[in-house]
């Protein structure tokens, strides 16, 4: 098989950039490891900046986003008995967010594909990367039961934190920066209304709870536990009981309880590797780097590299003119090093670590003040959480 | 000896409440353990926020401060090889601070107080504080070999981190909150003109250093160090080679190198103590809280504790009314946290911690970087630096 661009991944990364390039006549081919039913039932992150879901509609991709897509305009942050608001427009000059889910948008871009191109294999997977730094690299994969491979002027790496993209940069190129915070989120999908109109940040002395929501009869819940927590330990009551004491704040709110249709464990983490290229292989998304969910920044990267590389890539084509993909890791890295940053921000301030003292949760408390009496504050989290400016 | 409210300790606190109670017609006596010579040589912190230099106007000691204190508008980061200022006066709508020591403000208020009273005994070193719970609090101290008694109608505990006043709360009254931040600071005087206008607060690999200044001719200067460090490991040409490695950035800077005049270890640590009143005794400044000096808070807290607790024992002895002395405690602990956290923050972001990995580095210049491109955090920044508004 020969392509122009071999994408390794068939998330959101690899099928957004994948639907990019064919609509500019760039060639392509994405290898997706997993079968259809399975990328289209994996649960993700679900919050879209207004930069994302630009990103879709330039690639006449968000026909169903727009009608079922729920435009949020602020969040809540909830603590020691108080409901603050933080409302979007009024601090970003009109910004607002998305709710709709990252498998909605797999769906989405599935259907697109195999009803318009470019091709779309799934259950191929890439085993290596050869000679990358080449200007003729070769994805090697496996696709029904037999070894094949697919000769390219570009790879994408779109294959995520455990893909082999990442692993394919030479040892020694580059670098890779993580940490791991000492606690992980429980997450459950329930078949309930959700308990509220906007997304609850919720920091309590028994640990962090999210309430966030699927569409308006789907809810998304969230729970800090400890990382060494097993779904086991966790029936659906003790699970109910435990965001009720978290989110509990006045006797005018209360949490709606209803059947759990599916629960998870989220390890929380940071890593950034460093350059996002080696060669003519570019990683994209989570290959590239991973952020906590506590920001709901994950998805919104992987979008953000996307429209850079597929503009990059485009240009390329069209042009000759590779500045655009030399500047490729630079532009995306210097916006991921701020979402990480956001990110931790957000981490560090709503958990509860499991070595805190009081002093610790004071901090906390009084950062979470602080945005409720500093409109810069509450200006520079409604700047960061709706999205930074996009690198191009 | 009877007074109306007996002041331990002649600090900057108790010499400001001193002077605003006697101008108002409210007898009270300052009780200082040390001699003049001592307190009037104690190099302390040195940038005065704006409503610490309105407060020493308004007591009328502001004559040599306004003749001879610097105003600053703005301050230096350097990181990365870069050079950034934060401006206050666009940022903030006109604020600006001044450089001013502690020490100079200290002479002042002594020169005062001897010339016009009230009462200040140097060398009277309070041993208790006896009922005050009561109505008629009694301080014990010794003085010129003898053992005294000051009846007061009510105590103010300005005697700093270390004093009595704090520890003659009951066991079991209230809370201490603490941090001990794993590393310390070496601060110089040189007889050397600064090699800065603005204070430059600089991030390396290396640790944090601070150029400071007590006049256009003397520099100060500050170094993080191990929290172990000692002094005699540090000679001056170490210091200095130190200090201009850390502060290294282009061809265009270079740090003039003097005469260190004076060299002291600070350790690195926030404390807060609720409530801030038992009975008739009430803390403010360094004996009820204490923060790292990175936010140059210490002092302006103090001032700021002092301004309200002048006007509720005004107020109360004027009218009657008792209820700003009532709410003392809350008035202040909510500007006490917020500063706690702007210098836990500013700790954080500026200085290298013993275990920190390349991920917080790079956290780190996230957060410098964050300030030089984000207006909102430039004025958060501005704003707390330059000082949040005064409780009353």
């Amino acid at each position: 098989m020969r392509t122009t661009v071999g994408i390794i991944g068939g998330g959101p990364a690899g099928l957004l950039l994948a639907r990019q390039l064919h609509r500019a006549g760039v060639g392509c081919v994405v290898l997706e490891c997993r079968t259809r039913g399975h990328v289209e039932r994996r649960q993700r992150a679900g919050m879209l900046e207004q930069g994302t879901v630009d990103a879709l509609r330039e690639a006449d991709a968000a026909g169903r986003l727009d009608a079922e897509g729920l435009v949020h305009r602020g969040i809540e942050l909830r603590f020691d008995g108080e409901r603050h608001r933080v409302d979007f427009p009024s601090l970003t000059g009109g910004r607002t967010v998305t709710i709709y889910a990252q498998t909605e948008i797999v769906k989405d871009l599935v259907a697109l594909q195999l009803a318009e191109g470019p091709p779309l294999l799934f259950g191929a997977e890439a085993v290596a990367v050869d000679r990358a730094e080449s200007t003729a690299p070769v994805v090697r994969f496996r696709h029904e039961g037999r070894e094949r491979a697919l000769s390219c002027a570009w790879v994408a790496g779109c294959d995520g934190f455990h893909g082999i993209s990442r692993a394919a940069f030479p040892a020694g190129l580059g670098r890779s920066y993580a940490h791991v915070y000492p606690y992980a989120w429980l997450g459950v999908t329930a078949q309930v209304p959700p308990s509220c109109e906007e997304l609850i940040y919720a920091r309590s002395e028994r640990g962090f709870a999210l309430h966030s929501m699927r569409s308006p009869s789907v809810s998304r819940l969230y729970l800090q536990v400890p990382d060494t927590a097993v779904l086991g330990d966790w029936p659906d009551g003790r699970i109910w009981d435990e965001l009720a004491a978290r989110f509990a704040v006045d006797a005018d709110w209360s949490l709606r309880r209803g059947p759990v249709v599916a629960k998870s464990l989220t390890p929380m983490r940071s890593h950034v590797h460093e350059p996002m290229r080696h060669g003519r292989l570019l990683l994209a998304g989570d290959a590239a780097h991973i952020v906590p969910p506590t920001g709901a920044k994950g998805l919104n990267l992987a979008v953000s590299d996307v429209r850079v590389l597929a503009r990059a890539l485009i240009t390329l084509h069209r042009t000759g003119d590779s500045q655009l993909l030399d500047r490729y890791s630079e532009l995306c890295l210097q916006r991921v090093w701020q979402a990480s940053r956001f990110s931790d921000d957000m981490t560090r301030m709503l958990h509860a670590r499991p070595d805190g003292d009081a002093f610790d949760h004071r901090m906390q408390l009084a950062r979470l003040r602080r945005i409720t009496a500093s409109h810069h504050a509450a200006s520079e989290l409604a700047a960061n959480y709706s999205g930074l400016p996009l690198p191009v």
